[in-house]
């Protein structure tokens, strides 16, 4: 149904702590550079390239980070922004209302006033970064346990955060780069009013669905364009990227610039280990479950089957994307690279005792968190999470307890900085089908009386001596969150209508949160304090042997990476062209179709003679991308878009890990292949024009 | 794909030890009666039907166990053995071969000469049935403990079913009934030459797939005719159940004789939570991770969908049958009458300390389970064993061993009376699909990786220093044992040649044999010996207050239900009538088609106007069933056909733990609509004339 790279594919991403590149063992091209830490030098040695402040400067101010775990480009002087149509599927989905279906049959705005508000849709340019690492650091005091350290520094993060908003229209975070030996404050300006301008079908955009995800060749027109609006009226966006519509050749140098998610590259090998052993197959475990439940779900009726739709895709979409990750870590050759840097690291840093103790740390922490592990995802990533309900629930249950405390000793979702992203979500009118949310909930109960027994006492709270469906339905059925107004009353009343409240969702809410906010505790005290401090040491010791000419792991933060558009050869995929064209999608279907996935829109039928076959639809190149990069642009030299980010092939799958350019490829729609199914097939011409004016 | 009641859907279902019913909560018809202690009394006074010896016994020899996991009956004098399609499904997969393709088109041999010799089928016929319970007992000596008593009775159980081979085509079998408060004999008479004769295309015999599989109503022709043969000759059968034309009407009394394959209604309440907790759990995983990995292998190509259709079937089938066993213990309502019974019955048994502390032995051979289920199940019940290579390599391993020992020590599969079996499957010249193999290596190759750790050194064994897919090519491309010369070479030249052996699946399973022998014995001595011992005092405690005019819980032996047809009323499913009609396929191709599962096999629109579409095609009825039912004959009064058991609905999936016939339903193709399919769609009229003679 969907492929691709969007960041919430990595369900339960939180598990890791943000740390720095494996640089002992990196390929020519790697790296997902800080746009403040840009890699100047290899661009100029390796192609000859001048990466100038001005270009640098274009480039940021250009780029979008979509909230919803994507990334994105503005590409007009007016507002226009291009993703992916798997970024701006649950917008298309919560549009697609009243008889309107756009999954089905894509949209068109045909003009300004046609474009659709999105329900709840936040996008993001990052306007300043500075180096906040003094500061943080300044409020650890000699002697503080690695909890009691990482409270402090918590703290003066929220209040650096809270300080930095001085208008409304700003989004402030602290990023913990290179596993908290750095920490810069990223000022974004946000945009709150985006409206949808145009979208294929979903046919045409996910093309060979799941069978094709993470495989090359491909033929999607994986792309949305959005619009930003201010105060009613379209945004005026000086900085943007012109399309340019000459594209890009075999072997011409190309740049991605977006927000991957999360990497773990200098992991260490104990922590690898414990991602291969245990919580990979953990995550994979839960999204086989859900995978199967949501298809059952999906085959009552057409109806169902379009309510379960994104579900389905994201959970596919996030087992193919752990599959590969675990059997990249499986590969006795990434885990032995791994030791052997390892080795040599641990041999330098033997002497200083600080450097010499972080890996031992990090063991321990693992250690540590393996004892709740279960009831910490299961509870606060993945359980209930899937349920708008629950969400709302928990969210009006938490958010009226935290305003009442100081800002920085609030749960980090509550802080200042992140209240407005929380009341958008919390007060979006997108619909809620009840028959989905109980089949979600359901899901969830029965997985923690499946994980923890029936008669374990947070179970037993959970199911309220009812089984599992039974009590989903009672859940669901009996909540009045669906109306806006309910939701409004209950923020408005604060603590004394919550804990008045007998709505069943809101009891549960209230019942689970102690418990929440147990895991909560015990996950920062003693996972992530804990290996923040010894990562850092361990990039304290790294750099001094190897300097500190790198890049951070990924951080949902904007990030350049670079290299050629380019094939590649391999024992079972034989040789790979770097590019497809259009002519191959309507192959494609011949062979393989005419079912889905291979359905052929019936637009294109119709205008097979206008379209031109040779067209170059999808490409590969080797910019370091991961989840989290979906929709970013692909840029040429003069700073203009010549592709789309919508996919990695399956050999770029181990790059969380450790990244490789031999056959790991970067998987992009062609900006010729956008402008020729516009302009020929979807009557939308007028946008290539703006995006080319 | 397929749906039903196949015994194979209960993968590890070797768990269970056989028991007895819980007669405390029974409904009105509940049981699956012995046939030497029939429920004579009910039939008399509820229906007023007088169970013969004569009838019982023509019942008997009529019905036939399909090795495969199945049942099945004897339709006509000359050896015609009527089952369903889908416990057909695996010979019907391995006879198309060579541009036949049984399953998409179906297959009518149109006489005698055309019936096609499956490749390794095994059907047996009860003839006998004696109480040998005595000679059994008296193996055990005082004092022993309970594992040397469980290795007693074993030996004992070995010699008895060795002496009784007394012809090559008899099979003897001890089985332990109530518990291990009884033991039968039963001798067959068994047939190895099985020609298929008929079958539909898998369209129609399992229309609605998937998605209707355990629901009502439904349409489906799931049917196939097969004909014994002995001495290359049509076997001469003159007890067979002749085929009643006239079907059966709503609230008749029906009779279901079939082999159910294992219930656990007397399981203790602790022994029902760690089916609950732990066992269901954990089987759910492996099938929906493999239901997955399967659907990915099917999409990559029209063949590979065929390779993998048998195990998708089966996989499917076993995660309805498996969500709905859970769902009912995790019922309040269902637990809690246990727990009611349950007290009752120790409240009864207070006084006798034999009786007593039966229940903590049980928990306690649960807690020894705990500690090493994982290994057991992945290693003997589910891992490596859907590799045909590996079962090979595996049986040539054990085999070879194994005959050099006394009957009575050897492993229970390779005892005297079960060798034939053994070396027609091994043997067998049916097609093994290379592709296939390697994906079904790799995905235990990961599993054991995911439960244990990549460096456990079981899983290093396996891997060699591999990843698991590595390994999984190497392991089938590099064995010759799909060539049939070659298993007979090594069972040929013994002991000696394979240890000889350089062949990288008898190296593996060399290499693993140890740890399965040690699992086994685990197995036998702390779990399924206590809680024989265990559960024969419970038994004991039983037959004291209740009396013993009870049934056994199901042994794959064969038993008789009964009950009437008769529809039933749901919140959910409205008001159920007990049949429906030809027309109604039609109408639901209409509604829900054109695509699968509700594609309609183009011979029947070819033949629409022929066809009777008011002819009854699929009913509903209260006998009580299980997964091994599938294929077993609803038969009237006078011992005619009136059906065929496929399937039960989602309400009888609790049957396992409770018979409850308020909603549960068996469910059956009508012979009605059988006839009419077979003379009006599949030209095999000359068929149904030989049924009704």
């Amino acid at each position: 149904m969907v492929s691709g790279l969007v960041r919430r594919a990595a369900i339960g991403a939180g598990v890791c702590v943000a740390v720095v590149s494996m640089a002992g063992v990196a390929s020519a091209d790697e790296g997902m550079w800080l746009m403040n830490q840009p890699p100047s030098e290899q661009l100029r040695s390796g192609y000859g390239f001048d990466a100038t402040d001005d270009w640098l400067e274009h480039v940021q101010k250009s780029c979008t980070r979509i909230m919803t775990g994507g990334s994105g480009s503005v590409v007009s002087g007016e507002g226009l922004v291009l993703t992916n149509h798997h970024v701006a599927f649950d917008q298309l989905l919560k549009l697609s209302t009243g008889g309107r279906d756009i999954l089905k049959d894509g949209f068109l705005a045909g003009n300004r006033g046609g474009e659709l508000a999105c329900p709840d849709l936040e996008v993001q340019i990052l306007q300043t970064i500075e180096d906040v690492t003094a500061g943080v650091s300044a409020s650890v005091e000699d002697g503080m346990s690695a909890a009691e350290a990482g409270k402090a520094r918590r703290g003066a993060i929220a209040e650096i955060e809270k300080t930095a908003l001085t208008a409304d229209d700003v989004h402030a975070e602290v990023v913990t780069l290179f596993g908290g030996a750095k920490y810069h404050l990223y000022l974004y300006k946000k945009f709150t009013d985006v409206r949808l301008v145009f979208a294929p079908d979903s046919e045409t955009a996910s093309f060979g669905g799941d069978t094709d995800n993470f495989e090359y060749p491909r033929w999607c027109l994986d792309m949305t364009l959005f619009r930003l609006y201010e105060n009613g009226k379209p945004a005026m966006t000086p900085h943007h990227l012109k399309w340019d519509l000459d594209g890009s050749s075999d072997g011409d140098l190309v740049f991605v610039a977006g927000h991957p998610g999360r990497t773990q590259r200098l992991y260490t090998v104990d922590h690898s280990r414990f991602l291969r052993d245990v919580m990979y197959p953990k995550m994979l475990r839960y999204i086989w479950r859900r995978e199967i439940q949501l298809q059952t779900f999906a085959q009552r009726s057409d109806k169902h089957e379009s309510m379960a739709a994104e579900d389905l895709a994201r959970f596919a979409n996030g087992r193919k994307a752990y599959t590969g990750y675990l059997a990249g870590l499986q590969d006795p050759a990434v885990m032995g690279a791994k030791q052997q840097y390892e080795a040599g690291l641990r041999e330098f840093a033997r002497s200083n005792t600080e450097w010499s103790s972080a890996w031992s740390d990090v063991a321990g922490a693992q250690t540590a968190f393996e004892t709740f592990v279960d009831r910490w995802v299961i509870m606060s990533r993945f359980g209930f999470a899937s349920s708008e309900l629950w969400r709302k629930a928990l969210t009006i249950v938490q958010m009226t307890e935290e305003l009442g405390k100081p800002n920085s000793d609030r749960l980090s979702a509550y802080k200042d900085s992140r209240l407005d992203s929380v009341r958008l979500s919390l007060m979006s009118e997108a619909p809620i089908h009840p028959e989905l949310e109980i089949d979600r909930v359901a899901s969830t109960l029965g997985l923690l009386a499946e994980t923890f027994g029936v008669e374990d006492p947070l179970v037993q709270t959970a199911l309220d001596g009812m089984a599992p469906r039974e009590r989903a339905a009672q859940l669901v059925l009996g909540c009045a969150l669906a109306d806006l107004a309910e939701r409004e009353a209950l923020v408005e009343g604060g603590v004394d209508a919550v804990h008045a409240s007998t709505d069943p969702m809101i009891e549960l809410a209230r019942a689970l949160d102690g418990e929440l906010r147990r895991l909560d505790k015990l996950y920062k005290d003693q996972v992530q304090s804990v290996q923040q401090d010894a990562y850092s040491r361990i990039v304290a010791a790294k750099f001094a042997k190897e300097g500190d000419d790198t890049y951070p792991d990924a951080t949902f933060t904007l990030r350049l990476s670079y290299g050629p558009v380019t094939g590649y050869t391999h024992p079972e995929d034989g040789t790979v062209e770097p590019f497809t064209t259009i002519g191959g999608m309507f192959e494609r279907h011949e062979t393989r179709g005419p079912g889905a996935p291979f359905t052929l829109y019936p637009e294109w039928n119709k205008n097979k003679n206008a379209v031109d076959m040779s067209t170059p639809f999808n490409f590969i190149c080797t910019p370091d991308i991961i989840g989290g990069n979906s929709g970013s642009p692909v840029i040429n030299r003069d700073g203009e878009v010549v592709g789309l980010i919508f996919d990695g092939n399956r050999h770029s799958l181990v790059w969380g890990t450790q990244f490789d350019d031999r056959v790991g490829r970067s998987v992009a729609v062609d900006v010729r292949g956008m402008a020729e199914a516009m302009r020929k097939v979807y009557g939308a011409g007028y946008l290539v024009d703006e995006m080319t004016r």
